[in-house]
């Protein structure tokens, strides 16, 4: 049996807890009072005191195999101090330079990560006035240490001697710096676990939502709802690997999470690193085969790391931030996400509330983004409410403007004129009867061959997983989308004034080998419709128990005629 | 805040603090000693002492909002004495019934339950000799009260004078009933949770497959791998109901643990019923959306279920029993099970080890079937070469003969006859380039109809989600397999000595409004395969990763014919 000593006792370090406890490892923790960790982990070795204080940390050290921090803000000269025989994890060199957000970026830009733009500056207007000269407007201005959740910011948005000396104030006269404006389009975290040896492993890219600075929302896997040819499979990819490399030019072993900023050309920049498990990592409980818990363990303990990879098709987490100094509107979220199917509702034990203080968090995961989305939205319509009641906050519409095509669709239901919408509609109308998301557009082969290549290039990272294409005549567009997508891609030859639909059906059966286009019977979208919820229902369950239904009424239908031409005869029948 | 206490602190009872620390919800235990469910819970209201204990009893009660059980073998009068104040659940009339199997059984058989025939005896060689006569031989003696994993289980196999009295020192002389002996197929068990008010909601029926009487490994979901007429989908349906049905004529709320034979006609019996989480649902707390154990709290508590489903494709667990005193093999195994991708480890704390101990488990989830059955299968092979290492025993070979077709396959490819084999090879092998388990077999509508309906009826329960099928002429078999299942049908055309494979095409490709076939073109099985990869790839994302490189490799190869064009000129490219 390992012991592990953490310093640090708040929520990260209770949900550590629940991992050590399933593998039967035990963690000592250095906080005040009855900190959340301490209270879900029952031995006397836990020590009360400060994780400043060097003569705890030097104690703690005696007690354990192995430390770890669950907060950067640690006395990092105490840790140096820790005898060989007990490893620290991550090791004390990276959290000095990590504590230090100045030192940290200087880090990564000496390693060739991607970062903005930034400078050192003293707390004198002349010195800023420079750093805006230098950087433009508006500038961000950083505290270096003890910043987080926002702290420590300040967006100076003119030169002038006393916007200058407003900020000075606000940042309480410590050390700055000041980072050039990045224009992002929206912010990633991908947490990455490095072992002892250095082995680096990525979680997914998750896109994070901030409200006033504070981590508001996570959605796994990052999508880009807008259609366009920038794939989030690649930014996804790409946010991973900037991600690990910048973790393998830090030392020691652990999770880290990874901020970064997406611009608008579909590049990403590094905001800043963590080095500990992450507020964006908490789905990893739910939706992950291993939680980004477990394997800081295994990390610092040396043990094989586990499958970072999502084991549902989705996930989303909501933060529950203290409204204001009462337990009321937490509890009545609570109450209400226990009717959230797929949600699940973590709660860290803290006594008392107040307004921004993360008290718990709710991760709801399901088999694809729609069901996702739907299923939290009723949490942030409910926080809504209460923020509206609570603080009197006129609360914006996050909900898409309704349209028929549905935000997060997992058909596309494409067809190369407005011609063929009499027979594809028929589509549409099955996917309806099984509740599947879809949209419906128009791509044309021969008149929009750009669009159709941003349509088909993007279809994956926009959450499509099957798409239904409909043409006539020389009807390329099934098989061209097929050529550009992994996805299956269902085709309707649609018949047109000529040839009986007979053109149009060779044009899209007859694929070569290495493309194939799932071709149904002339101008029977319906049977696309239907093909689509059985390749669906393959990794969504409920679609088969649901076609199987619709199988039995279609029997049913038929068994009625018998029964009537029973009855009446078949003369009475045919009139 | 809630307060819940709970006789018992076992492995089930720390499991059950796992999930109440995430809901905040203060678990008092009261049991003997440094038990796993107090190792977890850290507060001083724990009550050292006996479950059976009257005054303890009423003590806990005194602490708490509500109460509960973790084992069954608890003091009812105790709980009957509970004021009306803090409500225990499940019910203690329950409990009571519960406690005596023979009552249990009488009581479930009064309800319209289906259970094999059993008769109360005395423990007397006359008694016995009269059920064996009255219900045959093998017959199952077994212990009325304190009996649980086997023990209290007896097998009579002879009703003479020293068989009889054997069994009856065997059993220790305590009150005993005669079952029946079952020829069941195999053993099948649901988690049913019940609320305050009655509500009963079944988890998916499960396979569990005991080793000397002792859970050993369990599957879900049910599956009947066999090729025959019956389908596991309908068996688990009954299956959740029977033991939702027997948990609806119990009182209280909580979960219930209902074992079940299945018997080869593919009807169910019950077994036996636990009123409290069981080792059949711990798979629910990486593999369901809502675990037993939170459920559990859910339901005693009032609060609204969550949702029983799974949310993963397939999911086994494996139960770590201690192999002698050491604990060094379970650590081993423990050790090696880190490495085992989808794999959970639970430990529950106990700090010695002997044979047959319930030390922990592991879960291993995935995707399928396949996945998850190879995972496990390294844990498997693991156990039994340290079993057969500490105890010398023969192990039995667990794995399936080695066969063309995988036994736990995701496609089946079939054929009308053997001579379409050299056309539909080319989908087997697109498959195992990409490591898709499938099966290949010969399935001719017009020459085995029953065959291609058994085929067709079963795909589902046997896991398969998709069909591949080649036929020629009168191409017949897509369509007939896509009508008697919901899964997606792809039809690949065999071209024939006539009309050049357009009438496979159209028989296959020209289906009726309400049952699509996915046709590709004519001969190409290649194409078949790559669309069954993509299919699956809406559930299995690694596929779709795959795919996409499959992709990128066609385009690299053609573009290096563009480059030897190039080089060589036409000419020479074409000699």
């Amino acid at each position: 049996m390992y012991t592990v000593g953490v310093l640090g006792g708040g929520q990260l370090g209770r949900m550590l807890g629940e991992a050590a406890s399933r593998l039967n490892i035990r963690l000592v923790v250095l906080d005040e009072g009855d900190s959340p960790a301490k209270q879900i982990l029952a031995h006397d070795a836990h020590i009360d005191g400060s994780f400043q204080d060097a003569s705890k940390i030097a104690e703690l050290a005696s007690k354990v195999d192995a430390m770890t921090i669950e907060i950067e803000h640690v006395n990092v000269n105490a840790l140096d101090a820790v005898p060989p025989s007990v490893p620290v994890h991550p090791s004390p060199r990276t959290i000095r330079i990590i504590q230090d957000k100045f030192l940290q970026k200087r880090h990564f830009r000496e390693a060739g990560c991607p970062l903005g733009e930034f400078i050192a500056v003293d707390s004198t207007v002349s010195a800023i006035k420079e750093a805006a000269r230098v950087l433009g407007l508006p500038l961000m201005l950083k505290a270096r240490t003890l910043a987080y959740d926002g702290r420590g910011n300040y967006v100076l948005r003119s030169a002038d001697d006393t916007a200058i000396q407003t900020a000075i104030s606000a940042l309480g006269g410590c050390p700055l710096y000041a980072e050039k404006w990045v224009p992002f389009v929206s912010e990633i975290a991908v947490m990455v676990v490095r072992s002892r040896d250095g082995e680096v492993c990525a979680y997914p890219a998750v896109e994070t939502v901030h409200k006033k600075n504070i981590c508001h929302l996570v959605f796994a896997p990052l999508r880009n709802f807008a259609f366009n040819a920038t794939s989030t499979s690649e930014i996804a990819v790409k946010a991973q690997k900037v991600a690990a490399d910048a973790v393998s030019h830090l030392w020691g072993a652990g999770v880290f999470g990874v901020e970064l900023f997406l611009l608008p050309d579909g590049d990403v920049l590094i905001n800043e690193v963590a080095p500990r498990p992450h507020n964006s990592g908490h789905y990893t409980i739910e939706a992950c085969y291993t939680s980004q818990y477990e394997n800081h363990l295994r990390a610092v303990l040396g043990l094989p790391l586990g499958t970072t990879e999502l084991k549902v098709g989705a996930a989303a987490m909501v933060n529950l931030l203290g409204f204001n100094d009462s337990m009321k509107p937490i509890e009545h979220l609570v109450g209400m996400s226990l009717s959230v199917p797929g949600a699940t509702t973590h709660l860290y034990g803290k006594s008392t509330c107040r307004k921004g203080r993360k008290m718990g968090h709710i991760t709801v995961v399901g088999p694809h983004d729609a069901a996702v989305r739907e299923r939290v939205s009723v949490i942030l319509r409910a926080m809504e409410k209460i923020e509206a009641e609570v603080l009197g906050a006129v609360t914006p519409q996050i909900l898409a403007p309704k349209t028929r095509s549905h935000p997060h669709p997992l058909v596309g239901v494409i067809m190369g004129s407005d011609s063929d919408l009499a027979v594809m509609r028929d589509a549409a109308h099955i996917l309806d009867r099984f509740k599947v998301p879809y949209e419906l557009t128009i791509v044309s082969a021969h008149r929009t061959p750009d669009r159709l290549t941003n349509y088909a290039r993007s279809a994956v990272s926009r959450g499509l997983r099957v798409i239904i294409s409909g043409a006539g005549g020389a009807a390329h567009l099934s098989g061209m989308v097929a050529a550009m997508t992994p996805l299956p891609v269902i085709g309707v030859p649609v018949k047109g004034s000529r040839l009986d639909g007979v053109d149009s059906l060779y044009s899209m059966v007859q694929m070569p080998r290495g493309v194939p286009v799932a071709t149904v019977a002339i101008n029977n979208s319906t049977n696309a419709g239907l093909l689509a919820v059985r390749i669906l229902s393959t990794g969504i369950l409920q679609l088969g128990v649901d076609m199987e239904t619709y199988m039995r009424d279609m029997e049913r239908q038929v068994m009625e005629k018998v029964g009537r031409l029973e009855e009446i005869g078949w003369d009475a029948y045919i009139a």
